[in-house]
């Protein structure tokens, strides 16, 4: 058996994706708006306030095309919570008006292929790390969401690869993405044994073309080239309370 | 011709997931909701009730994620059982607000690729074994569910290989479920004609980063790298009757 | 051009997949539900009328599981009538409380791989072929059916396969199978040209933990191994009229 | 780059799949239906006078199981009239009882594979040509149909072959079709650039059994053993207007 | 690692693809439809002031069959644009009676593979280029957009392949289009990290049976016919406001 990577995790993710039930809402009367409108207001503001307390996170994006509408993309310390962010939610009389679109499941993660040779000391006391692990998310502009998988397909099989080899490929692409240091910002989630892909990705950027060009040179590495199974695209851009509510006004 | 692995089974499972309407929940009026959880709690005595006299187990979980809300998962000696547990299910008021949303129909298996060398006698008179066939249902947090095959693409054909290899790698795989003992309980059912996959993995556990460190563990591994694969993973979390008549009030 | 396999063919099949609309079902009251029953009970006295006539077959089972809840499995002499059947169904007001689910249309198929050799004469004014051509269907306690291909992928290409390896991979694959003699009843129906896939095969037995021994064994054989591609299984109990009606009560 | 094959195009295709909303017309009344059997029958007089002024044809067959109730299949100069023809059926009141269940846009095709060697001459100007490309339609008993590609995998790849392969297996596979010539008739529409796979396959005959005889034989053949991927097959029976509307009463 | 394309951008592209609800608009009344309609014009409007301002382009088209039945095609200089876009449609009464039925998003792109060598400054400040990168839509008669991949599938890797291999390829294939200069015109729009496929092709002709012959002549290129991997065809019509409307009528 090939030596498996050893992960670090933080905080559980949910990534919960929502289509605006444009007719129902049309045919909605102001006080049925303003009704489930006043709803939406006060979970986000208990998400606000969870974020403040530092026990988790929580950002709300658009989604262009018609994928989804509206993506709610949340960190929490258990997977209850989240369970609890779900069943909250379909009880507004806001979700009335939506329809699920797509959700994913995962964890923050860090692996060791990037970890520093000659780091001493438990990486779960370092201050650095625990930031990465439990992050507060970026309010960037525009989000870009994608899961992906390592193949395992006949002699392009990643997981048939030594330790020595998957290390040099990680560093390798850890490298491209160092280039959109500032630029990007990007959260890596696990999945494997939680949801439907291995990884999901969630890059954060004030320039949405900064995730194309990111994913694009990468497709050449050969860790992407030869190795990379990509799930859908998501891309939006960011709501506000405020912003989100005039646009369903 | 290979030869096969003999297998043991036991009772016959049904995963049963179901997405809530909360549409329609949240637009019942108090009569009604009630009607509807005191028919569901009734289907729960009985479930009870049959667990106690040694006759199946059942367990609900809530499920993370727009895939289903919850999982109903039963085992019962017959499958004219499992499908008039899914008749009265769906004669209930509760159903009526409960929307189908993925099943799996396997039997609880054991394989003889783990079985002792030097054994004697017939298995199935063995008191530990028949425990682990009809076994009563852990009651742990939480729960994942996944179906898998085993690989048959041109050179990684795992139904070509023989006996000695298969038995080989299964041993390994075995020792990495071993590492994980006392955190993670596994139900293993097969479902070869029964089902759309070969397998259903069930796993329970009281931390559910314990079913992502031991599936990515597991797929360093030859048997899982190169012949693993596998459908949608399911994540949730265990409802008592309180606990899920609660969330729905 | 490799040589092509001979068939012979009898009687076409319709397996035809229904969900109950439960919810519907539970909201009708007892004259629409009467009506309703009598519908069907009329079209299933017509059904057993042509089988006492020996001018088709019919059975009626459940399905395990959310794929379906009922399977009507038909055998007649032409695809008109097959229409006729689907058309008689879909204007009874039982119809109005079933969702199609699945379907599947072929024809019952007897190959030369299996044809002993030395026969003489046209098997066609064999009464042995002709029964098996157009067989009264058994009345057995489960049911179990799925579709199959055999695989065209690079070096798995069975249709690049001489004769003689085909037969010889048919006929060990055929000693499986009599292993199931009187345990397990096998219909294959043979659907390219007529469904997506290139056989149906139903699986008839008293106990179906048959159905799951017989796949798993055949699944080492070269000919399942390497060649088989399947579609979803689908598991069930049989129905009399007496027993459906009293489920819907 | 490999030396392309050259075809000449005739009319437009459109393959109209529609399921019958069974539920909407069993409640309709007697008015009701008139009126949109009424929308039907206009249409299909339309229809008619296009094929008596040869500007077009079309035919209507039943499909037998779930994928579809009806197929609407037109011939027609161009891509402007399909899709009034589109437009017109949306706008009848028959429409409102069919669900839409599968489409193919395609254009009658003659290859130059098949071309006599030797010919000269434009074979635009060809009367023989001009009636294989704007054919009246069959109105024979029986339709099966089902869209193609030539596969691209790896090194069975057709578009890698040169010329003269391809010719030599494109005449093989002519051979088998001709031992068919006046049992089965077919039209080879082409679809690259207009709909998702290669080609569009229709097949008419006075007897399905031939669809299968046909297509399971040429299964043997290099061109599709190794070469063709096959879409949905649709198979079903002739609909004069007078039948059509007798099955709706 | 392979040296990676430089790519340009333009304007971002929303293809947003919807199927009209007939059974809905039939049942409509005239001031219903002419409410609709208005909001229609309106949208419409502005749309063609946008592209007098030259601050982006927008075109609809019919889509033949039943995958869709219009295709709204914007390009914006933000995604901010595309957003608010589909959010004013939304909120149209038009958009009542139209259901999503696909949609794409990207960015207009021009890569280097084909850039002049010996070029010198920025192209960016090159006009024709920035006319080729926001560009006016073609107002012509006939419309074809598919999505497609470049294949990383063992030795079949775009990938993997030097950048004097990949540039060698693609002139050679930029030769095939150059034969449809003036007979098709061709917008390619990049969506790495922006949606699900690597590329969008729009095709526009006043003929349809080019697109044909353009795509299935590229076919026999090495670039298609090992590399291409190609999503859903879409072929459509042109609508003016006028034309569109008079079809609602």
């Amino acid at each position: 058996m090939n030596e498996a990577a050893l992960t670090l995790e933080g905080w559980y993710a949910l990534h919960d994706f929502r289509t605006i039930n444009w007719s129902l809402w049309n045919k909605a009367d102001d006080e049925e708006k303003a009704h489930a409108l006043d709803d939406l207001q006060s979970l986000w503001e208990q998400w606000k306030k969870t974020e403040n307390d530092n026990l988790g996170s929580s950002v709300v994006y658009s989604i262009v095309g018609q994928k989804a509408d509206l993506v709610f993309f949340h960190l929490r310390e258990t997977l209850e919570e989240l369970n609890e962010l779900e069943t909250e939610f379909n009880k507004t009389a806001f979700a009335r008006y939506t329809i699920p679109a797509y959700s994913y499941v995962s964890i923050v993660e860090l692996s060791n292929y990037m970890a520093k040779p000659g780091a001493t000391g438990d990486p779960m006391d370092n201050p650095e790390v625990q930031a990465r692990l439990k992050p507060i998310l970026p309010k960037m502009k525009h989000i870009c969401f994608y899961p992906m998988n390592k193949k395992r397909d006949l002699q392009d099989n990643w997981y048939m690869l030594s330790m020595e080899e998957r290390r040099g490929m990680m560093r390798s692409h850890g490298m491209i993405g160092r280039n959109y240091a500032g630029k990007v910002k990007q959260i890596i989630t696990g999945s494997v044994g939680l949801d439907d892909w291995e990884w999901g990705v969630t890059l954060f950027s004030d320039d949405p073309l900064q995730f194309k060009k990111l994913v694009y040179e990468m497709r050449f590495d050969e860790v992407s080239a030869r190795f990379g199974e990509f799930g859908s695209f998501f891309v939006g851009n960011r709501h506000t309370d405020e912003s989100l509510i005039a646009m369903m006004k």
